[in-house]
């Protein structure tokens, strides 16, 4: 670990050269705010804030204590045997997959009582980060000099090869990762677990009680838990480093930290790229994906199996859409974005204060207008096709992979596109010929929905939409080629994958030439993507991260990555519009809150429990910490790192923390550990998990 | 008519008192810009324009052979029995309440042979615009020194006592209009209809040819026309004033004019409610409606009869959720906004360099950002209790109507909520009587989707939300209420009409009781809205519309409110991002964009008349003139006054015209006479009709 250290001295010097500005410019994060880097933990603040010493030893223990789910969540080693603690929400996809018409385990829940009867979940994987090397020195010799599209690509052959590089000296998984939109590049090796397995997860209803309505919402009552257990060679990992539980949780105002792997801020964006979010991204992805919700609900509607197949997805969706409205809602709201012009202007204004500065990064703003007015006369195009925003299916995702690999695996490594780069051949591999069950019907509904899409968005007189739909309709286009492909059989998959060129060339499946007749413009679009948005504007945000750190320092921290960070604050409540939100809740108003039809279903284990549970068993709890979707599934732990919460949501206001960090409202929601051990015991009755969490069950019989 | 005159002079003289600030201010209305009401039409600077010479007696000929169907649209005589030209989409309703599963007017198409066989339309009415009278002092005197409650009390009695009045000294239908905001108020007088009847609608495919991805665009090929007839006493009236067809359409540079009720436009709204509009009611509606859009997509999936039952429904929903669309993105352009901030700004200045003026007018603009930020605490439950968002049932509607009609009719007029004033119960009683088919399936779905969307806006624990939903779910409440109403049954709704409170607070329909029992809390909302928000923005409005006659004089036109319009332009095509977009599109063309599918797919009688019809006959047509949504089915003319083109849309620039007319975008498209006579002549073989029309025949058999 070699991190960039700038002395507080350095930050007082540059602070006093813009002192007027200093004082204008946003503080270097206030109260809780901060998804902060393991190599720049503000371990002083911390100290002077809530008078907790973070040694380095106890950020190492939690490092290797902090799972990452490569679905998106993270998750915490709850026992020396692999044992992995997570949400409910984290493995909906397993729990799917390894349901049938026959068992539902989504609606039933599921518990391992004996380790044979753990289930292997198809394509899950697990890392462990076991240790960073800053490489922006690397990248930045790489790319000196060049323009912006040379540089673009140099970038990410240089990371290419040090990935690869790495890999080979490791024998781990490397990533290379850009923080601070590309201020710094580091390399993060992980260690990676492949075998994963399903231990317990309960009852969707109690998981997810609330549903939608009660998403981000708080007081709140899920017990949105599940545990994993990774493997290899067949036998649990051992894992020395885990995180005892304290049962009885924190108090309020106690310190707490979360650590996990955040997934994506745009905190750094500049105000042109706030706006074209505002104007065009987030309105497109609400408006579509408003009436696919339409669509699933609708389709559920027409039998038990495709209720079955559909409700998580619907769940997922709807969190989605409530994300996306309220990042929305956030940027209308004109004193937010006025906010960030004005931080924008004094950013600007320090640079151009000293001439160095301005001469270095003074046009890196104007760059990024330019590059993203480029993009407006193709950017529905380059969405619809290159990004497959036409194709929302899981064959056609397949196809594509199988039809790209095929050809680009003739080609070194270094010219392939990125996620076909021999680094990438192996997850990729594992992810297509994943048993993964396929519903065709699904598929069709949702391949004609969004062709339908992509007619309504490019017009039907849009070159690629007469080339791709011909005299077709979407729904003929997609009922043609979801009945013409075999690809939901896996064997079909590895043939193909196994077959390279020559085998998709010969291919008749109708998946696959779908996917052979859109490649070519795909490609075309992306290439011009890369060219003329993604280059510039990456070379305009590094120098943008620079200009920040010669004007602020490094006393900031990274947007998100999905990479390893730890943020801390206070168990604490807010103030809604006058009224107090209390920090925790209780088992009792479940009870009292519950209407016996869907979202606000008790299972039954639950309905039959009432009387054995005891009532003021904490619930769920909020805290001032800083996270966002990616933190799924984190630990949260006291000063000794300790668990005393399993973050699962952030509270309403937590959405705009896309964009902005408010002390006042944002708040982290996590699961009690006392209604985790509370309902292990009495309810699920699961002895061997409780033994294993050293707890004496406390159930009667 | 008593317009309010303003002589050139007065302009002029109020301008040079602002010269400067005349000449940054918007200039009057640029090229053709402006739907001007007949009393205030710009005949000099027509004559200036355009050399032509419009007359009181040209106006007077066109007011009177004008029609306005209450539906939201507007038709023209064209024969001297009563014969109305409009819209397909105009009589949508109307074909689907003359079908049944055995019989698909709308997809067969429908014509009357023989004048026996017109079928009455269940609830439509068709007006024609008798005359008007100015009342602004009436409502200035009834109002003058009272505060914005008692303001808004006194305007809405005064204007219901004059139309009272009006009504019975005439016996025609008065309504009273608001003008220019508030600016002024008249009365116009129509003579209505009751029984109209369809005579001709050509097959949906061929009308809606290209279905939603072509709404709003041009080049274009949609027969969008329809004929009905308007009867008294069972007989066809007599209409004298009606208007002669020019077959061979207008040439390309014609001057043209197009007259109708277009419905309603927003260009005089301070910024701080076009933001409101941007912030909150627009994508509220859009996030809202793309998921009902899903949702009915999905169920006409289910089978022959919903497929038949929503499919012009979902065109209505279509064509509504792009204009919403096109009407956010032009708010979301900031330059759009920066303009309007700049024009308020400088009338805004006018007022502030006169004293008197500042005193009468300078807060206006804040107090309607005060009431719009009064209503922000409770305008969601407002949209979703009162203002019905949450019971999208047509079932619920009519219950509603009785429970509320029930109470108000035995109060004195005078006290009622407005719709149910005496002038106001003829009409409401007519709506809640004719006999329109209902879909339960469809009324279950909608009302469910509703609900579910209440409780997602306001959240599960709001306080209405409990008490409607209690522990339903929307699905059970909507099922319950849908499953135990007879209201489908014109008869049960006469019964508890014609029975009054005590029948209605006896009934054990389910529909009746849900409505029992939102009925008070849904006063409670309205009548907070109409003291917090409506009345102190009515006041304020009509101060903004004093101001601007102050500053600006009276030659500006008013904002569409549904009454009689005239707008006057020429015939021409338009730049489209360096492309040239001709004016005229011909039928050869429309076979080669048929795809066999919807929503390109051409009828079975235009496939087999493709060798018979002239392939160089022109189709649709664009002119410059400046309409929107209520102008549907409108006559464009010629300076004789002749019909050349029967409006049936914008072009996609059009849709901002809400809030902003581009003189070098905006275009209004119609359908040319020349495809109207080809096909009613080689297609659909309309001999009767073409003889009223004043046509031979000129296909061969």
């Amino acid at each position: 670990v070699s991190p960039p250290t700038v002395s507080r001295a350095t930050w007082y010097h540059q602070a006093s050269l813009f002192l007027l500005l200093a004082t204008l410019l946003p503080a270097p994060a206030t109260a809780a705010e901060g998804m902060w880097t393991f190599d720049n933990f503000p371990s002083a603040r911390v100290s002077e804030e809530l008078g907790v010493e973070v040694s380095a030893d106890w950020l190492a223990r939690m490092q290797r204590s902090t799972a990452r789910l490569e679905g998106g969540c993270t998750g915490s080693f709850a026992s020396p045997e692999g044992l992995v603690l997570t949400n409910n929400h984290c493995v909906w996809g397993c729990v799917r997959n390894l349901s049938s018409s026959e068992r539902n385990l989504s609606e039933e829940g599921f518990y391992a009582s004996t380790q044979e009867e753990e289930l292997r979940c198809p394509g899950e994987q697990v890392s462990v980060l076991l240790g960073t090397q800053d490489v922006t020195r690397e990248v930045g010799a790489a790319t000196a000099g060049k323009d912006d599209e040379a540089a673009n690509e140099a970038r990410k052959q240089t990371l290419g090869e040090l990935e690869r590089a790495c890999e080979r000296d490791t024998n781990l998984e490397c990533e290379a990762v850009a923080l601070y939109a590309g201020g710094q590049y580091f390399l993060y090796r992980y260690r990676r677990f492949e075998d994963v397995r399903l231990v317990f997860a309960p009852e969707l209803p109690i998981a997810a009680f609330g549903g939608d309505p009660d998403n981000f919402e708080f007081p709140r009552y899920c017990l949105d838990m599940s545990f994993l257990r990774v493997y290899e060679d067949g036998k649990p990992v051992s894992t020395p480093d885990f995180l005892e539980w304290r049962f009885e949780g924190p108090a309020a105002g106690e310190p707490v930290f979360v650590t996990g792997h955040p997934g994506s801020t745009q905190r750094l964006l500049t105000v042109a790229q706030l706006e074209r979010l505002r104007n065009s991204t987030l309105p497109q992805y609400l408006l579509r994906n408003h009436e696919l919700r339409g669509r699933l609900l609708q389709w559920a509607e027409t039998g038990p199996e495709p209720q079955r197949l559909v409700s998580q997805r619907i769940l997922n969706l709807d969190n989605a859409l409530k994300v996306m409205r309220h990042r929305l809602f956030s940027l209308l709201d004109d004193r937010n974005l006025e906010r960030k012009r004005a931080e924008e202007a004094q950013l600007r204004a320090g640079v151009a204060a000293d001439p160095d500065l301005a001469r270095a990064y003074g046009s890196a703003w104007g760059d990024i207008e330019k590059a993203l007015h480029a993009y407006g006369p193709f950017a529905d195009q380059h969405a619809w096709i290159a990004s497959g925003g036409a194709f929302q299916s899981t064959l056609y995702g397949w196809a594509l992979s199988l039809v790209r690999a095929a050809e680009e695996r003739e080609k070194p490594s270094a010219d392939r596109l990125e996620e076909y780069r021999d680094s990438e051949l192996g997850g990729l591999e594992r992810q297509l010929l994943a048993p993964v069950p396929v519903a065709n019907e699904l598929e069709a509904l949702t391949l004609e929905f969004s062709l339908d899409k992509m007619r309504e968005w490019l017009g039907p007189d849009d070159p690629y939409v007469r080339k791709l739909l011909g005299n077709d309709s979407p729904k003929e286009l997609a009922t043609r080629v979801v009945q013409g492909t075999r690809l939901d059989d896996p064997e079909v998959r590895r043939r193909l994958w196994e077959g390279g060129r020559s085998a998709i060339v010969a291919s008749e499946d109708a998946m696959i030439e779908l996917a052979r007749r859109v490649d070519a413009d795909a490609r075309a679009l992306r290439a011009r993507y890369e060219a003329e948005v993604e280059a510039p504007v990456a070379a305009a945000a590094e120098r943008i991260a620079r200009a920040r750190f010669a004007v602020l320092g490094t006393s900031h921290y990274p947007d998100a990555t999905f990479t390893l960070r730890v943020t801390y604050g206070t168990v604490r409540g807010w103030d809604e519009k006058g009224t107090t939100i209390e920090p925790f809740t209780e088992i009792a108003r479940i009870f009292e809150r519950a209407t016996g039809d869907d979202p606000f279903r008790l299972p039954p284990s639950w309905q039959q429990a009432r009387t054995r549970l005891d009532g003021s068993t904490r619930f769920n709890l909020v805290a001032d910490t800083d996270i966002i979707g990616g933190n799924s599934g984190s630990p949260m732990v006291d000063r000794e790192g300790r668990l005393v919460g399993l973050v699962f949501d952030g509270n309403i206001h937590s959405i705009a923390g896309a964009y902005f960090f408010d002390p006042e409202l944002n708040r982290t929601v996590a699961v009690h550990p006392a209604v985790m051990v509370e309902s292990l015991d009495k309810i699920y009755r699961t002895r061997r998990l409780l033994e294993e969490l050293g707890i004496a069950s406390k159930a009667e019989n």
